[in-house]
């Protein structure tokens, strides 16, 4: 048995072409979508993934507007520049790339953003609204998740899903979203860490896998339930001389032992990564679209 | 074999003793720590509860200020007091007990009291802080939980907590504080709810299981692994012509039964409840000496 392919390419590419869409009907009415990308120093990674974003606003007509402060820059310069942009009735939302410099506090940027332009759904206004299960922000790449599960019409209610990873960007939210009563949702959530003794206790129980550990090959065929859904959300480099960059992306995932069990499984790359990304456009609209009280 | 009794009576009165010397300490110097209880209507659970809060104050020295309204209450009317309270400096903490009648929009209520004076921790805010692991207002009950285990000594590291229930007042915050990476917690963590098929699958694999289903006699001595930690949330009322009430108090475990099979059990009545109400005065006081400056 080979799994199917739970494609991020073909999900993402069907929500970017609605969005185009929808951006398409905003600005007959006038109304152009702005999403400001704030990025602090040169880290070459925060370089390319604000290039992603840019180019993914592009491509479905959101105007973006890149903001590029130097690695000195202050925790007040950048407060001023994120008050200016909350007042700015043109930028709908607000994404600074992370990580910022250590001398910036982090958590205090972050709650600096209006919560109605939070598209990164971090600001913990919008985090406990995701809990309750009220109308929020929701993270990118839980978001994507969700979405994945839903295009790809994997039921989850009463599925055990279990969920490797604690972080306050992929491993909570998830979880809290995936025990939400609604569809996709309604699963028995567990959630294993680095404090987890024996993992393979619990990812041989579940029915979806969701893997957030960070590292690669955490999960190998022997861990995994015949006919589970296996979500992998790691990006690896992992050294390659054979490859023209030196170096290829790996899941956290064993891709190719698991595949073999598996009833669905997201690819890496080519799966969650572009997921993310899809889920900024489309928290970028909806935004506009709450900003001018237009039904979701 | 028997299980200890894990005291909700004793560590209640252990933590209003200590607060008590911190209310008297705070008193030196000049501040008296004050509590808004807002009622409205006459529903007499609601009735039992406020004046439940109101004794456990007076107790420890916090002044209560009561505020009662009738069920006829406008939105309007209720969100013009709770703004007052907002900017009252004698007022530390706002509770406004629920239910509300149902003309009246809970959520919206809930989110109009100011966090730094939120002692129920039912403000998105202070969710959203809860779960991302920042300093916060934490739910009563969720946080009179963690209090039991900690003074009991009770190890959750690398544990399997198992709750059933998923409410935002209970199971969704209980199973967001046992997964954070600090003691106690960093357990992991699984949660069961009315779309869990099987729930003795979960529950036998229990060594902390939490159970807040509000309904009594969801767990028995089969459902129980020996040795665990089994902690009771419910409250029901099972009549009983014999007792002079016409009814008594149970919990969701069925007390006798895995009384006999786990190490530690919280009874009903004695257990959680009177964690709640500790843990009340406990956020009530905190505020204080947040809004004082005054260290932890």
């Amino acid at each position: 048995m080979s799994a199917a392919i739970l494609s991020g390419k073909e999900i993402s590419q069907k929500i970017l072409e609605e969005l185009k869409k929808e951006v398409a009907f905003l600005k007959e009415k006038g109304i152009t979508p702005g999403l400001a990308v704030i990025r602090v120093g040169d880290d070459p990674a925060s370089i390319a993934y604000v290039n992603g974003k840019k180019k993914d606003a592009e491509k479905i007509g959101i105007k973006s507007y890149e903001h590029i402060l130097p690695a000195s820059t202050s925790q007040d310069k950048l407060c001023a520049l994120i008050d200016n942009l909350n007042s700015d009735v043109n930028i709908h939302g607000i994404l600074v790339q992370l990580p910022l410099p250590s001398h910036i506090e982090e958590q205090a940027i972050i709650e600096r953003i209006s919560p109605d332009k939070d598209v990164d759904g971090f600001h913990p206004i919008n985090v406990g609204k995701m809990v309750i299960g009220q109308d929020a922000f929701l993270p990118c790449t839980p978001f994507g998740i969700i979405k994945m599960l839903e295009y790809a019409g994997i039921e989850s209610k009463g599925k055990h899903t279990v969920i490797i990873g604690r972080s306050n960007i992929v491993g909570k939210p998830i979880a809290n979203l995936m025990m939400q009563k609604r569809n996709p949702g309604n699963s028995t959530v567990t959630v294993c860490h680095t404090a987890t003794p024996n993992v393979s206790d619990y990812t041989l129980q579940a029915d979806i896998l969701i893997v957030a550990a960070g590292r690669p090959c955490v999960v190998n065929a022997d861990m995994v339930k015949p006919g589970a859904v296996v979500i992998d959300v790691g990006i690896n480099r992992i050294e390659d001389k054979e490859h023209p960059r030196g170096y290829r992306l790996v899941g956290d995932v064993d891709y190719d032992s698991v595949s073999k069990k598996a009833s669905w499984i997201t690819p890496v790359p080519g799966g969650v990564g572009l997921m993310t990304r899809a889920m900024l456009m489309y928290n970028t609209v909806l935004a506009v679209k709450k900003a001018n009280s237009i039904k979701e």
